[in-house]
């Protein structure tokens, strides 16, 4: 049985990972560390969950336990760096939700980020955990960087393709649209629904956090082209629709290429292949990642849908935690005695 | 272990009564019935499905199984008629979500449904399954009439008051507001999101089936008064928020009023109280049901707060189950491996 | 022609005063004044009014021209008490589209409010500018309260009921719905879509400022009655759909109860009386007020329904001035070379 | 003085014919003609005119006058072709807001609308009406196909840059979202609140009838390359917004692609280029294009935002007009007594 620490319960992220480890077979106990909100407890912060779990007590995240086998933690990026090398040091299984250990170079990480890397030498040694692309042999280490939301439902997407056939990509390039949660929680007046009802917009074109560390693993798989990401906010409160539209140089059948995406997802728990476009609310209050490709001659269109908060962020890090310790993939994230998702 | 048949499962209360049933720990097998959707599966009606449930037929509902211990039935009302009597008789557990065995006068039935009741004699033998206000021992009937969405909402937040306090009940109101998944399924261009989207209205204003039903149990328990039930759909799919103001001939105390809702909801696994009104969102995707209650001099305002497909229909429907098969109250509702809930 | 001051230029209200304004056949000049914002241009804090007005500076609060015929204030409550006095004095024109002025008792003010009136005397001289219900001798003053956004859709549903017969009335509430706009622009997290998507509450539950405000007007009517008015916030931007349920001491018929309606709003510009209840969305981007009454023997439902930043502030406010200087009512309000509602 | 029909007029888009026709300080009559909705009034189809329009009856579409100067047909494509002949061979302007008449091949028409185009002679004859691109030279013909609304957000972003640079441009690909009103106003399932809110699905991939629409355009002005064009549904009612990525051969300077913007678009009535991304809801009730053009090396990144149901139907139909009847391009559709815009 497992003991979980979890830095930093009380954001939107924070709140989903309390609820997957309480209801996890797998896992005994769960202590939640925050800052500003230490000495309150879960039911406060998450009026919802009263009655559903039972409540627990936010501890001082300046005084955390060593003596849980696994720390999420779901800081906004920058604060992960305060913990992840005591932790990793006593050998610890941590999962860092945030970006400050997703990238493999500490002068990307400063060009993109903004803040110099305090322990550089982890960021080659750490797993990039996108949990359902790869076996349990990637797993070589026990700090997991666990995938932005935007990369996971990109590249989940996009991988199958570029494994097989990069050499043939002439450029690919990513619209992506999150719903507002990913902004976090705290309030600000374009969030606001006043603002986002009925609203749509693109930010940070051409200069999201998130394309290098697509870029990245797209070139560990070969990618060698041009590639473009833009992101957009829908006014929903979750989940994140990614369509990639590919040119490829030469036609490939589309057989050759549903072949490989079946390759790579037939048996996958969370990866469903869809015959047609996905619509986002069926992967909503889900882990699953849900993949349509359509081919037509040398274009290949991928759409592919999340839940920003479960399988881009927590749903992810409990099935990283459930592949390092060797448990059955969907432990804690499938099938139970109410899994009602609400759509 | 327990057989279950679900008739009609394809709406979206259907949706839900699969997935509790197939998730519940005391149901050994389960089938569906419909009749236009007859000889599909259940993954191709709702794709969402796929990966979280093994698939299910859809079997004919002209010929249904006299095999199973509990038949479920969440057709149009008018319909559970063809299906209800043969099931009594053979002394099957029948849990009615439809309208037809609600009312206890088979001339206020036709007064407000415009159907002749084939079966009156069941009116007055069925057990009216308000689950979270009766106790085991109300449970004398092995039919079960499911209550309507707003009466659940609205009887759980007044029946408290009513029961301790009618005698001083001047007048009471309630208005009741639904999101639009409460008309079903069916396309139809007033509940488009083009027309619906950023809309209100009141509807059926004097005129909604489910006053009868509310005012009916309200006479149970001595409520003698002038009462009005205004509904009206919302910009949301799912959810009820029922707003009760009751005015009282003198002043109680909000110390005595707050006892008889702590008298009657201590120890309740479904009905929260709350000191502030409820989100309509900390309900949604659970069958609980938030109740607030605010006094003022001799107004007394109560806000509840339900999801209509859960509790105020398959989650209060299994509920009734739990009830008669002497299970926890919540087997199957609530805890789980993955019990989510979106909010 | 008419010069105009707005003080509070940058919130939803100002935006949309600026607009009505600087469309308006008889103004010829609009100052907009604020303070925070001082110094940027009306372009700047609205990019959607590029092309479509002129840009206009903000001009600092703190130094007001006192040469313009009509002042607009458009400030949280108590700002407008260092304005007032000094406007009125000179004999300007001043509209207080917030709450400091529309009480008659400072001490009343000060037990909903908070704040010491400094310039009670002025709270019995203005005049109260619910203008689709007064004709202009009632428009004594100079100094207008512009009435809050729910007292506009309570009292223009429930005044023609209550004028003919107040007598007869035992009991009436009101459950109000508003839009998140009505909180204002600045970034609160219970705002924000991410928690308002999907999502319902009440709230100031037995504690709205606007109700003192609205028995005021009844009282003054000849309503003596209990009175409750009850508010909630919508999943939607902008509108308020107000449900009041009347009980009569003795039936009334419906063809009377119509006639009272007809009588006031037959030839009304801005009311709509309607066979059915409204859709919000009729009346969105709009000054109209939208009204059903539906009678069932001795219980009157009064269903109203206006777009809160308009007809709840600014499209009021403008025709509060129209009044005022005896221009058409609807001048600048309603019919132009372009009057395209959203819905 | 004009004399205008409106064949069509039931639906979204006549809704907004209708009102920016009634409100056109050129027009004097406006006939309205409709098939099923014959005998009725505007007011009885949209409630929302009343005492904003003077009501107008609904004419029978199968006897629609040759009196009027010019005919808006707002039908479902196919239909267009049984009025079109007749009209233009009368010399009366015609500006057809459906597909019948865009394409300039009747082969490439048949293979996308799998209708034999009875007046293929007409397809060259026609002037394809993008009337913010276009000056009044253009307007050859008295036939104007109005174009498609995902066309016009998709090319009013791209067509700058392709005039100026086709050559450098290696592929190009739209991302484009829409609001549920461009399906129409029929109710269907998919398409209601109930299924719709919270969602997002992309649909026709590589399959959308806009697809050769824009790439006829692209063509015109040089554009060779890859083209991919996805389009997907929002949850809301109105508006498009329309991304597009290209990648060009070469880097070209970001002030030359922006100087290539201004050279086009400075003096625009109706496109607004912005300093960063629009928001959609800048646009929402208005003729507005917003287009930002974002450069980074040799990725250009365009975004736009119209409202589907103005820019891309009714307002760009009447600006069309006022350009063939030399009035002033914005001419009704921009200022006047009340434009008040939503948002």
């Amino acid at each position: 049985m497992i003991s979980v620490g979890i830095i930093g319960g009380s954001g939107y992220t924070g709140k989903y990972l309390a609820q997957f480890c309480l209801n996890h077979p797998d896992i005994e106990s769960v202590n939640v560390y925050g800052h500003s909100t230490a000495g309150r407890t879960l039911h406060k912060i998450f009026p919802e969950l009263v009655n559903q779990f039972n409540d627990q007590p936010i501890l001082d995240s300046a005084n955390i336990s060593f003596e849980h086998d696994v720390y999420f933690i779901a800081l906004p990026h920058g604060e992960a760096l305060n913990y992840v090398p005591a932790l990793t040091e006593k050998n610890k299984v941590v999962i860092d939700l945030g970006g400050d250990y997703r990238l493999n170079d500490d002068e990307v990480y400063y060009e993109w980020y903004k803040i110099n890397h305090t322990s550089p030498g982890l960021l080659q040694l750490k797993t990039y955990g996108l949990a359902d692309y790869f076996g349990a042999s990637f797993y070589k280490s026990n700090l997991i960087a666990n995938p932005g939301c935007y990369p996971t439902a990109t590249l989940l997407g996009l991988l199958p393709l570029t494994e097989k056939f990069a050499d043939n990509i002439m450029s690919a390039s990513t619209a992506a649209y999150s719903g507002t949660s990913g902004a976090g929680k705290s309030g600000k007046t374009d969030l606001s629904l006043s603002e986002m009802d009925g609203n749509v917009r693109a930010y940070n074109v051409n200069a999201h956090r998130h394309q290098p560390e697509i870029e990245q693993m797209l070139k560990q798989f070969g990618f060698n082209s041009p590639y473009s990401f833009t992101t957009h906010l829908l006014p929903v409160s979750t989940g994140i629709y990614a369509t990639t539209t590919v040119f490829m140089y030469s036609e490939i059948s589309k057989d050759k290429i549903t072949e490989a995406y079946q390759d790579k997802y037939s048996g996958s728990s969370f990866v469903r292949l869809r015959d047609v476009p996905p619509n986002l609310r069926w992967v909503i209050g889900t882990n699953f990642c849900d993949v349509n490709v359509s081919v037509n001659k040398n274009v290949v269109v991928i759409t592919s849908a999340i839940d920003n908060l479960i399988k881009g962020a927590s749903g992810q890090a409990v099935q990283n935690m459930n592949k390092i310790f060797n448990l059955s993939e969907s432990a804690g994230l499938l099938k139970g005695a109410s899994n009602v998702s609400v759509y």
